[in-house]
């Protein structure tokens, strides 16, 4: 039945129904030729769904143009620093859907959407080091480990890590070109990981482009809850891309991208200034920490 | 049954069926509180439609990642001459399926795409003038009537004009910025127009950026059978953006964006040099003609 392609709106007579259904069908068969299947597979449903959204609202051709000038509009916002139909993406749960249908088995840890942030290559930060590197914000002492499921831990397991500064700004908003709140740690031998950052805050997705004109259309806010953004590699592991968010944040209901899950939630501990840090830490202010460890799923596991 | 949402893919156990379905409700509750209701109704189709179709063919977050490349790519591909969202749209079928949706009634000359080589504000031609404007190609003679479907002579129409020229390019596709094969015409008191311009070749749309890989991974050409572009207005009527396609032209069965109607197809006669042509032909040399009449409905006429 999810296969067949929905019948025409409310609007259509019988005649316009047959007549757009042929059109459909004329795009599907110009499909037949493609040499990769799953590409075929792919694309035919994507037609035969967007056919499906056009007839069912009754597109009208304003509407059409107002779609290609926002698409182009959202490609040309897009640079080094910012990704726009990423965002899109995100804000129309496409990104968390596409992680929900793929999924690891129970007793992994849940992923979330990567959003449009994530560098490649961020500088190295070893184990106790400082991953701020001049990101505004009371610092923060994050610490875990990284195993597979059946408890093996991973050493030497990648761990990309980046976040927003407690303005809720990430690196790559700010000028200049700095990599702050952002860095690679390698897990020691028993897979553990530590490190110094900051307390992330809550931030608006950027929005002042057109996905923020949608979010307005809407009616939706911006804002995302605080987070911090993980990449975890290890050999023979399927690689984890998640965030740890905030216990307590405002916004853990109402997250602009639907990425939240209750197991990715957990607590950032309050240190008083009397409480002693671990090395590397302030002397004399306030001070937060996070725990949390992660699983991640071996090669080839069923989904 | 067509605004239900489609149930999951077939890889998808009870279970992520109902996470997924659970996410893609919470996108929709998320369009609540738009101000503009047929905004929410058609981003409402739109989102079940997207996750319908990424559930259905379970979609790697490596395609969901080449996706947003593409869109990207194609987004960056578009400047003052060059629309690759729109030919995305038209090689995908949506562009004429819109038109199809809005589909003029019966006895009005039936619509086709605008297609991405449209430039507003070409120039003025006087009735009986040249519109090649320097295009290369063997001179055509186009006459014809603008009319309202009671028969009614639309004095004053304007018809806005493009074609490509005989090596099958737009002016908008070489380089210099002449506007050629381009312009606009006003119907004279009986609704009649003429002008002298090149007879069009097919051609191959833009297939050298992202979309012209598509049209490759998809086993698929790129032409388009000769066609003369009309874009025809007048007040108190729905403005009519259609083609001319030439009888005979070995692509009318395999048109690369979906556009050909049988009632949009004329013959394109062929004129020896010893045939004395209207006043400003050419001497000596072949000429061609095209007679088409063009019909308009009034606004408000029933779709």
């Amino acid at each position: 039945m999810s296969s067949s392609t929905p019948g025409p709106g409310p609007g259509a007579t019988s005649a316009a129904a047959a007549r757009e259904q042929a059109l459909t069908d004329q795009v599907v068969a110009s499909l037949d030729g493609a040499a990769d299947p799953r590409f075929r597979e792919v694309m035919t449903a994507l037609v035969r769904h967007l056919h499906a959204a056009a007839r069912e609202v009754r597109l009208t051709e304003a509407e059409w143009q107002a779609a290609i000038t926002f698409l182009t509009r959202a490609g040309q916002a897009c640079d080094d620093r910012r990704q726009e139909l990423v965002l899109l993406s995100d804000v129309l749960g496409i990104s968390m859907l596409t992680v929900t249908v793929n999924q690891a088995p129970p007793g992994v840890t849940e992923s979330t959407v990567v959003g449009p942030f994530f560098v490649a290559d961020a500088p190295h930060v070893p184990l106790g080091g400082d991953l701020a590197r001049g990101a505004p914000g009371t610092p923060c002492w994050v610490s875990g480990t990284v195993r597979s499921s059946d408890g093996t831990a991973l050493a030497g397991a990648r761990l990309d890590v980046w976040e927003a500064d407690d303005e809720g700004l990430y690196d790559v908003q700010r000028p200049g070109g700095e990599l702050t709140g952002r860095g690679h740690l390698l897990a020691d031998d028993a897979g553990g990981f530590r490190f110094w950052s900051v307390r992330p805050a809550a931030y608006p997705i950027p929005d002042d482009g057109p996905v923020g004109e949608l979010l307005a259309a809407a009616g939706r806010g911006p804002m995302r809850p605080a987070h911090v953004h993980f990449r975890i590699s290890a050999p023979g592991h399927r690689t984890l891309t998640t965030h740890v968010f905030a216990a307590g944040d405002p916004w853990l209901g109402d997250d602009a991208v639907f990425g939240v899950k209750d197991s990715l939630v957990a607590e950032f501990v309050e240190h008083g200034p009397g409480d002693p840090p671990p090395p590397g830490g302030p002397t004399g202010t306030p001070w937060t920490s996070l725990v949390y460890d992660f699983v991640l799923a071996p090669e080839g596991a069923p989904a």
